[in-house]
């Protein structure tokens, strides 16, 4: 496809303007199994980020994973909130139950580091609206880590829409689902399912992952949304176990979404415009495929040897470092946190 | 996958309980393209029916059509109601505009002849329901035409769901749209976009595919809706566009949809369970191919020989014939009519 831009320039991290001086030295509150698994490793091979201090609840954890990886310092949860750990660090990155961000992210803008929060930003709107505050008045910058946006092929997803390769844009099919019990832990009580914890389940965990990427490729915002949910296994109590929701975007595109934290394992996003459809998929558990249908053919786009996290921490390093706004920032995760809370309330969820 | 159960026996016609015995005469009201490329043929196809009476706004066509498919008997729609032909048919199929199928299927209840009526049932749910209380009262048959439950590969899905292949469904999520500048008429006030004659359009016309495709398979019906509609062109004043909608079915799946009028192309549905996922992609727009996914492996169906229109005529007249209840009876449409109309009250779409 001639008309098609090239899917290089975002290989090539199209996001890297002004080549950074020096790095970003992080620490990393939250040492469990995707900090563990993803962000360490990604941190290693990164090119403007060090991890240099590890926060966990437990210290025994701590030390040995800060030994394994040869990080310089490791602290209790107390501890980094008592300041301990403050000369090791100049951003901190966040991904302890959601509930338990703010604190962290309090901490750190009232010591002047930056602040790379996992999402959803935290249990409720409230809060993350907090968070926003409190990193705005303190001057830090805030981002939220949706990895996707820094996916070169979402990226270049994102690049064919605003080119008008589909036409206009008229909707967005998104799913993402897997069992919980299977993929992430058999405890029917893991703070996953805890509605004071987590704010939500099957949407704030993996909703908020075709939420997020299409509000990014679209460049658009929700106006209206509805949703509904189904609970049957009683592990979900106060939680959602499977949704299905609609989201109107201020560009007029609508778009249908299942999530599910008991079911097969569903990832994709699709948009159809007026004179294509991309199809991203599989999307949101790592590797992404695009394939790319108009009247001119089909194109077909491999996963590359990209790493989401490494982009995304890169890319956040390279902002901090010559003082440029960051996007996602703080207010953009802010408005993905009052969209879940309206698509709670419209499915009749009673989060407390 | 050893425990799936055979596809051989949806294509060996698993609906055939008793060989019937002589045929169906039917009278074919409204000509249109679908009438003449798909009906007609399909007729001549047919194990146990015959066109015997066609009847157009326009006599001229009617004849014109007649003598080139051999059919006796031609008459107006005034012609029709004036019971000029109610002996040249047993049976009538009714697929003129959508506000206009109820007093053809008045007259033929009143003359107890058996009705087929395409899909939507009529442009309002209230005269749906006068339909069905018509045809009740007068001991006629009354079946709607969704052609979808006639084809031998969504049955064999069907079975599977029923047997469990799938594990229990979680989700749905359907798709169907067209440009119907381009697939219908160019015409900005073809009837199917006026509200009066049409009682919708991306949903009543298109998205009732998935819609009502999705009880079928799920043995299901709808408990709550909700929808959205995006509207850009001055055609659509009054109906629908674009349209996505969420729907909780009654077994605790829940689906997620869109349907749009101005659009590329896109038809698929699929059901996602606890165990598995089956896609059925394309489904709506001919050609049925499925594809399942589960713990056991991969397997693909490709479209098969079946033409849909002469498994649900023939299965019509095998019923009337043996004198045996239909599915999907005027009950079961009229449920569907109920449900776009809550629908578009959902989404605030006044029909008048």
């Amino acid at each position: 496809m001639e008309t098609v831009p090239s899917l290089e320039r975002f290989r090539r991290r199209d996001w890297l303007k002004t080549e950074p001086e020096g790095s970003v030295r992080f620490a990393l509150v939250g040492l469990g199994s995707f900090t563990r698994e993803w962000i360490i490793p990604a941190l290693e091979r990164s090119t403007y980020n060090e991890a240099t201090c590890l926060v966990s609840g437990d210290a025994e954890k701590a030390d040995r994973i800060a030994e394994e990886h040869g990080v310089g310092s490791a602290v209790t949860y107390e501890g980094f909130l008592d300041g301990t750990a403050d000369d090791s660090y100049d951003a901190v990155y966040i991904a302890t139950p959601n509930a338990l961000h703010l604190p962290y992210a309090e901490h750190a803008a009232a010591n002047g580091k930056h602040v790379l929060c996992e999402k959803p930003m935290e249990a409720t709107a409230d809060r993350a609206r907090e968070m926003v505050e409190t990193c705005e008045a303190a001057g830090v910058t805030l981002m939220v880590a949706y990895r996707l946006q820094f996916n070169p092929t979402v990226r270049w997803v994102r690049s064919l829409l605003r080119e008008g390769t589909l036409g206009m844009p008229v909707h967005v099919r998104g799913a993402m689902s897997q069992d919980i019990f299977e993929a992430i832990s058999p405890d029917p009580n893991q703070w996953r399912l805890d509605p004071e914890l987590s704010g939500g389940a099957a949407l704030a965990d993996l909703g908020l992952y075709p939420l997020n990427t299409s509000r990014f490729l679209l460049d658009a915002d929700p106006t209206e949304v509805t949703a509904q949910v189904s609970n049957r296994h009683d592990a979900f109590e106060g939680v959602d176990e499977s949704i299905a929701f609609t989201v109107s975007y201020d560009d007029g595109t609508v778009g249908a979404y299942t999530a599910s934290q008991r079911s097969d394992v569903t990832s994709h996003l699709h948009v159809t415009g007026t004179a294509g459809t991309v199809r991203l998929e599989p999307t949101f558990f790592g590797e992404v495929e695009a394939t790319l249908q108009t009247d001119e053919g089909t194109l077909t786009v491999e996963p590359g040897e990209e790493n989401e996290m490494i982009e995304e921490f890169d890319y956040f390093a390279s902002r901090v470092l010559t003082d440029v706004d960051v996007a996602p920032d703080g207010r953009h995760g802010l408005e993905d946190m009052r969209t879940i809370e309206r698509l709670y309330r419209d499915a009749g969820l009673d989060l407390g």
